[in-house]
């Protein structure tokens, strides 16, 4: 299959007895701040707390009865992981999840409490393991960005904003290995070719706009940010072409303007995230999207996994 | 004029190109904690920050030219008054604003910043002072509830509620002088007589429970709340024939279950309000509704207006 609008239709059908529609949130209280009218699609509020579980359901729902019973296996920086612990739970297997010693505990208390088993691992090591305990398990490893099924559900967040708001000038998502950037621009350009799509991620993982500049797939260093869903070092193979080929810029956003998008969401948009969510609207207050007043402009908020504790990190963010 | 149906339709159509139609959200995740299925109507994300600017718009838009001229003055605790500094900006007069000095200082910024001239005192004299300053300037006095014009603006955010979510089993809304209250339950029940309607006020000042039982507006002791919106000491007496004709329970809710409440909107809705706009969610966590399972329960969250510093005030809350 390729990732196609009509294959990403067909997710949206797949999945939708599991999944929540979000919300699309016009935020005018932010307009002034980002010098555009802004619109959120508000995946935090997704059922697992990300746009993960899109991914996720849709490759599960994907699989054969034989191949379902056997279970499923996941390397993921922890929402991903958490999606397939649900997915599994729902569909009645059994899911196993390999999590970087960096992932963030409240991912990890919740992946447990769904009934999954969770194998720690270090964060570059996660996928070599994942396919080991597929190997010694028999069971199915769901990739959490580099499959196109994964990719075609994330494209049905991307759905869904072009039917909440059509009329939209740009989409502006928060990218690592580019799963979710490529099924969204899949969609949003099968259905407006003229919205713009913007990836933003970490600056310091810079690894599309290293990518894309040696036009393949580049493994940038490895680098700690706030931002910790998107630590992808590489693009995903199958995810580069779609993202490199569909999006109309990427945006290397420094933490400082990670946490003030997460501030200002937060205070003046009444939306809690988690930082690599907001990562969009950093990009916008660092000044490295050309959005003008009046164009309307959807930040797809990713998730919200954050715990009450984190916040104490916005403690000296000015907004 | 009585607050009808038909007068809340009018302040509909009235104060429509200054507010904003806020949404009704599905929080799925908060439906475990509560019992019940989850709808909230985001006040937090109106114009000002607080369903206020309904009722102050409605009200100061039936004025005469030559009032509108004298200027505006309004006794609020905060989100008021914040409500009518911006209708006078927004119609091209001016506002006084006489603030108690219990008022959060978030708000008093907002208000300066709005172009308000702001007189304090303390928070028994307030109604005393502005009208001495209504008298030496000629201006014109906008009650924070007691008032039909202000109670038919407020009754607006019913209206949406109704319209939004027509199948509503319940409406619980929080309670400080029964504006609110008294103008959404004639927007409700004129709408849909079988969707209960209950408020919720602070334990600490059991106004409305204690009017409801002596048949009368009584006055309580004076006592502090975290709940800073809600500090009225007797029902107005405009107000309370509607909300004790109209509304179908009242609940008292402790100090901390109104934190509880606000964290559990926070940290699982993802949703930010001010204490105050929690006292619904804490009425039911604290088992003083009779929801059920399966019932659609709209909790109306009334307003944002809290600081990043007033968030510790949580850090030792369970939910």
């Amino acid at each position: 299959m390729a990732v196609t609008l009509k294959e990403i239709r067909a997710a949206a059908v797949r999945i939708a007895p599991y999944i929540v529609r979000t919300p699309m949130l016009r935020l005018r209280s932010l307009d002034a701040y980002l010098g555009c009218e802004v619109w959120v699609k508000a995946e935090c509020m997704q059922t697992t707390g990300a746009f993960k579980l899109r991914g996720a359901m849709n490759r599960v729902l994907s699989l054969s009865r034989e191949e379902l019973a056997r279970g499923v296996v996941a390397a993921s920086s922890g929402n991903h992981g958490k999606a397939l612990a649900y997915t599994a739970k729902m569909l009645g297997t059994k899911a196993v999840i390999v999590l970087p010693d960096t992932a963030a505990k409240v991912k990890e208390d919740m992946i447990r409490a769904l009934g999954a088993e969770i194998v720690k691992c270090g964060v570059t090591e996660r996928f070599e393991v994942a396919e080991r305990v597929c190997r010694e398990r028999g069971a199915v490893l769901v990739p959490p960005f580099n499959d196109e099924g994964v990719m075609a559900g994330q494209g049905t967040a991307g759905l869904e904003i072009m039917e909440q708001c059509p009329e939209l000038d740009a989409v502006v998502v928060p990218v690592s290995g580019g799963g979710l950037i490529g099924g969204v621009a899949a969609a949003v350009k099968g259905l407006s070719p003229g919205t713009k799509v913007y990836g933003a991620e970490p600056a310091a993982l810079p690894r599309y706009t290293a990518s894309l500049a040696a036009g393949r797939p580049v493994q940038v260093e490895k680098k700690s940010t706030v931002a910790d869903a998107l630590v992808s070092q590489i693009p995903g193979s199958v995810c580069f072409p779609y993202a490199a080929s569909l999006a109309d810029g990427f945006a290397d956003v420094d933490e400082a303007y990670i946490l003030r998008g997460m501030k200002l969401l937060l205070m003046e948009g009444k939306l809690l995230c988690e930082p690599s969510s907001a990562i969009g609207i950093g990009a916008v207050l660092q000044g490295l999207l050309p959005v003008k007043p009046g164009e309307k402009v959807c930040f797809l908020v990713s998730g919200g996994s954050v715990s009450f504790e984190q916040l104490g990190m916005l403690e000296n963010i000015t907004v």
